[in-house]
């Protein structure tokens, strides 16, 4: 008899996404305790050395909350007990800015980051198809495009370490089943339930109206979604790097090369030269970009149009130039 | 002093949308009788006459609805009362497939595309940008890509009609406060209350715990969205039917042409020539696609890939082709 079928499926992500990986690879799960990670560091602990591969574990110590030093000895533990080794925690300071959920996520990556260098580790991290779900629904908000709703990618490179995610087709019910049948109790971080999150929010509220109003399988249709709108970002983000340099001259962008481009390509072009002339990504919007395509491809004469961070763009002699307001 | 906001904004919008017809082409609004429909009969009876045009109204009876007759007539009314000219219903039977809010709407395009080619008009419609975010969270469902997420286009051509949506950068609070201010009484359809229907749905739950979990502002991301999303499918698109084209040799693919592709040019291709193969348009799914793409760039000897609507793909001497299984 094979194991539950909750937990044949965390071990067969763990076997793909290995399999993947350049031989003798050593590999890090990142743990917090909760469901998916702690399914993750058991199923990496099973694979890992099956695969002729070393598993450590690492939980990163926020400091956030009355008795984290608690929960991070007792995950360490949980980690030595599945036999991942070396297992460890970090303690990090979150002081960074951009709202404390950022500052938190910017003062773990960092955390991991140094440990995996140090170990030579591939980085495991255990977010699921729910939670793909849950940030192609808060890049919605954004209404900025295919990059803002294609969700994490299942592969990443920050610095020297490399980053996977093997759980982004499972949901967290198959997580949490797979803990249940291997024994493991999962830390339920109060954090999750807390609606003064924005993703929190996410998961307890719109994603229930969702599947309510269009019938089940959403969160996997959205995590779908991710995928094709990555694949199409990718795409259409190279189209564009090389119709940029093609239209490039003397830091200014040739008319003429500009307008044979299908719109989604033009536009990228247009947004690219935007933020390198300096104007700031967080306040570039799609109103601003419509604006400088219309030099291109409704031209009757405008002075020039106004952009965030003092910018100012012309259309002279055939040719698109951006310069500092006052200048 | 000008008209109020709400007027301006319609009027503008109409203006703005017939600017883009050719010269003298008379136009048609299609009214249910709603707000929307009723505050755009309002600005084309007002800007019609100052751009040259003739502007008729009609308004389609579907006979679901006890009294639909009656409602028709008041509707036929008021678009006379705003100058429309001529204005008339039309009576249609529903009884087409796929559900009755589509046979409704194959109908009433059935209808419109009559009475248009009478007059030679082009139709115009209501359909606003909340409308537009209702539509984009319809085919998130579907999980099926760009082109499933890129709502309603604001032109499009039936047969020898055209057809335009001035609306669709305007939100409904903006026609229902240019139909009060104008002192227009709009019908409400008790089917737009009834959740029943899953647009109702949409409306009535989704949109309100979005916007309470991600903030104001979401019907117009949703929009914005359709329209990158547009620009984004209609670009690969074209590419696939390019690449399509080229890598075609005797109805087979050639595999060398197809491996050097982005992923979603080249999954595009795939579906294309799966389709074309004739697998269902409606059971093709994403799944498909991938195992299909293995053959390409994941190829270790596979012996085939089962496809719906009884077909198989093989790979043999660099080339991919598609026969029906069991022939």
């Amino acid at each position: 008899m094979g194991p539950d079928p909750a937990v044949a499926a965390v071990r067969l992500a763990v076997r793909r996404a290995i399999d993947d990986l350049p031989e003798g690879t050593p590999l890090l799960v990142a743990c917090s305790g909760g469901a998916d990670s702690l399914a993750l560091a058991a199923a990496v602990a099973f694979e890992a050395p099956r695969a002729g591969r070393n598993a450590g574990g690492v939980t990163v110590d926020h400091g956030l909350q009355e008795g984290s030093a608690h929960v991070a000895d007792r995950v360490v533990r949980a980690m030595r007990d599945l036999g991942l080794d070396p297992a460890g925690s970090v303690t990090v300071t979150v002081d960074g800015d951009g709202g404390p959920e950022n500052a938190a996520r910017q003062a773990r990556y960092a955390a991991l980051d140094r440990t995996a260098e140090r170990l030579g580790a591939t980085v495991l991290l255990g977010h699921t198809l729910d939670d793909q779900a849950e940030t192609v629904l808060l890049g919605l908000a954004r209404g900025s495009g295919a990059r803002s709703l294609a969700g994490m990618p299942p592969a990443f490179q920050r610095g020297d370490v490399h980053y996977v995610r093997p759980f982004l087709d499972l949901d967290r019910a198959t997580t949490r089943r797979a803990c249940m049948v291997m024994g493991l109790e999962p830390w339920e971080d109060p954090h999750n339930e807390d609606p003064a999150y924005t993703r929190v929010r996410v998961r307890q509220q719109v994603l229930p109206a969702l599947e309510k109003a269009l019938g089940p399988g959403v969160p996997a249709a959205l995590a779908r979604t991710a995928r094709l709108l990555r694949d199409d970002a990718d795409a259409l983000d190279a189209l564009a790097d090389r119709a940029y340099t093609d239209a490039l001259h003397d830091e200014e962008l040739e008319v003429t090369a500009l307008e044979g481009l299908p719109r989604a390509v033009r536009t990228r072009v247009l947004r690219r030269a935007a933020l390198f002339a300096g104007s700031p990504a967080g306040t570039l919007a799609a109103v601003h970009v419509d604006e400088l395509d219309r030099l291109v491809t409704g031209w009757h004469g405008q002075r020039h149009v106004d952009l965030p961070g003092g910018l100012r763009a012309f259309r002279r002699q055939g040719r698109l130039r951006f310069e500092r307001r006052g200048s």
